[in-house]
């Protein structure tokens, strides 16, 4: 049957080595300065390496420590990184949980393609993810202290030293964990509308993906938003303005239909490739589809679920009318947070006002939050089994 | 008059502090793989970090080695990082030039802004690249051996140990050089046209700044075209298919329009902000301008110089009529090279035969490389004085 491609092998955490550090960092109080860097990691990280020629090398679990990058490498003039973002949960339980790794598994191996990076099975970024979080979560998510979480930050850049512009030949895939501020003390976003010289993504780009490349070119428009008070961008398409995301966030809205007479729960869709499909995104959404489309939950009237593409126009007007009921975003980051204020232009468009509570918003995050902490079994939550014994380094 | 804010130091090449290396490397020979790894870089790099607390630090030359990167650092997430593509070159007078420096400089602090990273004075770049070659320039590009020349790299990367979706706090600038094969053995080159599904940039967004975000994203339909038997991508935009770039060079087109009667030489215009704004580019428009204008040169008859968008559509129809001249690129890396065929869909449109030569570009190259090799003195030639003794390290 001729010759047969020799097959390079796999990406596989079964096979990993562990070196634990020997001088363990402080674990930061909550709301501490090293908390609000974002950047005071664990004591481990994840490291595993790539060749297009060897395929994956053995991961390794190693002391957090800085990366030895060549000055030629890819990552650091191409852009060739993609990343994932996600939380480990101390459960009230006292277990650790993760939600739904097996999307972003998924999703880092779309970003991976889009990139040109290599690729991998995608239960094996969890399976890496659990022998990191076996290893640093007894100390850095106590269990005597339930009800708080994690940041993870899996990573895949293209590090092999080629100065030509072609599809990288070497890549690290790395996993860091870092302690966060808990985003629910924010009680509403206020958003500044983007202009059309600052488009984040357009059909045929890579919007979709999560690329660094998304990243870095919205800074500037979000360093001015921020300058002028602002949270967060709201990413507008097209010459009818459409709505995108918000910051780095999906943006949901819910209003009152005046046509159909029904109460919707809009957001958009992703056929146009230019919105991220996040994972928090796609459980808000099934979650109001099962819990939220036929009957009234703690005083709040049912919702039909709404993907469409629709407009800072119909936005504005809906308001107007006074047919919007609320609007969040959704997010790893910033989870489920109701949206205060839109900024378009001249007008103020106010979206809560003081000592109002967004709903629909609520609901979906306390039910979000009683799976990721264990208070409802479901089948969105991984459980890691097989931790440490507490404190032992 | 108020409080006067504290002015943080600016980047000063004069202060720079010279390392040097005690275990040289080998210089490659032309054409060895070591060569043509586009990697193997030269005995000496320069650094200079940034902090938005203390502006810039003192630059420094030092032997070649590779960056620390912590795993937060934001160019490793969101792509916080821009480069330029410049050469040096060993005149046959045996002194050693920059071409047009100060424009690298320029875009260098445009891209810089544009991905909100720090600003300088751009000529101070073209400083920190004579002391690296005031040091490596006589080993690396003997004076002896004229008509050769070195890749430099100056690279701004975002390095600050930050999680958070934010502005850079700390930034690195660093230059490497590198031997590059020369690639005008190259006759011509085959290009494939885009698809609607792969745009390279799009307007509001960042395709004129020399970002990494705007290479990483295009590896990947360059990557089928290189499969495919083609050396580089042609970027369509739009709707009406407009021709915008030809992999990482400006694309450039002779053609004999039928409306006017007039031989043009035509290419994209900056405007849209879209195509990246050539020094070659600029440099080959600026040539034709003042050379090829108004009287017949070599045998060649005088071009109108044309900037305007033009589509794919206009280029079939004229190649259909016989009116095309010839077609090429300009560029760093691939300088001024003739384009031999462009595939489009099932269409191949052949702009070149076999023995065929591009009469203007040729000339055009002609007359660049005599500025960039000394044969013409010329106000676009940077001379870099100073140079160590020869083979001292």
């Amino acid at each position: 049957m001729g010759s047969i491609a020799p097959t390079l092998p796999e990406l596989d955490a079964s096979f990993i080595k562990v070196t634990r550090t020997t001088t363990p960092r402080e674990v930061p109080l909550p709301g501490s300065p090293e908390e609000l860097s974002h950047s005071h990691c664990t004591d481990h990280m994840v490291t595993v390496r790539w060749t297009s020629s060897a395929g994956w090398d053995t991961p390794e679990v190693k002391p957090f420590q800085n990366l030895s990058i060549p000055p030629t490498a890819s990552c650091l003039h191409y852009a060739t990184e993609c990343f994932e973002g996600m939380k480990a949960y101390r459960g009230y339980d006292g277990k650790l949980r993760l939600f739904r790794p097996d999307c972003n598994g998924e999703r880092l191996v779309m970003s991976s393609q889009r990139i040109s990076l290599p690729g991998f099975k995608p239960e094996e970024l969890k399976l890496l993810i659990a022998k990191l979080l076996q290893i640093d979560g007894p100390r850095w998510l106590p269990k005597d202290r339930p009800g708080r979480f994690l940041y993870i930050r899996p990573t895949l850049i293209g590090n092999g030293t080629q100065l030509g512009v072609q599809v990288p030949k070497e890549a690290l895939l790395f996993i860091i964990a870092v302690p966060w501020p808990d985003p629910s003390q924010k009680i509403g976003l206020k958003l500044l509308a983007s202009r059309p010289e600052t488009i984040r993504a357009w059909p045929g780009g890579f919007g979709s993906a999560k690329l660094g490349a998304n990243y870095g070119p919205s800074l500037q428009f979000h360093g001015q938003a921020q300058a002028a008070g602002f949270d967060q961008a709201l990413w507008l398409f097209g010459p009818d303005r459409q709505i995108t995301e918000a910051g780095a966030s999906n943006f949901f809205l819910v209003w009152d239909n005046k046509t159909t007479g029904k109460r919707e729960l809009v957001t958009a869709p992703l056929d146009t490739q230019i919105i991220l499909p996040g994972i928090t995104r796609r459980s808000v959404l099934e979650l109001a589809l099962s819990r939220l489309a036929t009957k009234q939950v703690g005083g709040l009237a049912p919702v039909e679920v709404v993907e469409r593409t629709f407009t800072m126009d119909e936005l504005t007007q809906a308001w107007k009318e006074g047919c919007i009921v609320e609007a969040f975003v959704s997010g790893t980051a910033f989870f489920i947070t109701p949206i205060m204020l839109i900024r378009d232009g001249d007008l103020d468009i106010t979206l809560l006002s003081e000592g109002e509570r967004a709903g629909y918003a609520a609901q979906i995050k306390t039910w979000l939050e009683a799976i990721m902490y264990g208070r409802e079994e479901h089948e969105w939550a991984y459980v890691i089994e097989g931790e440490s014994e507490k404190n032992i380094i």
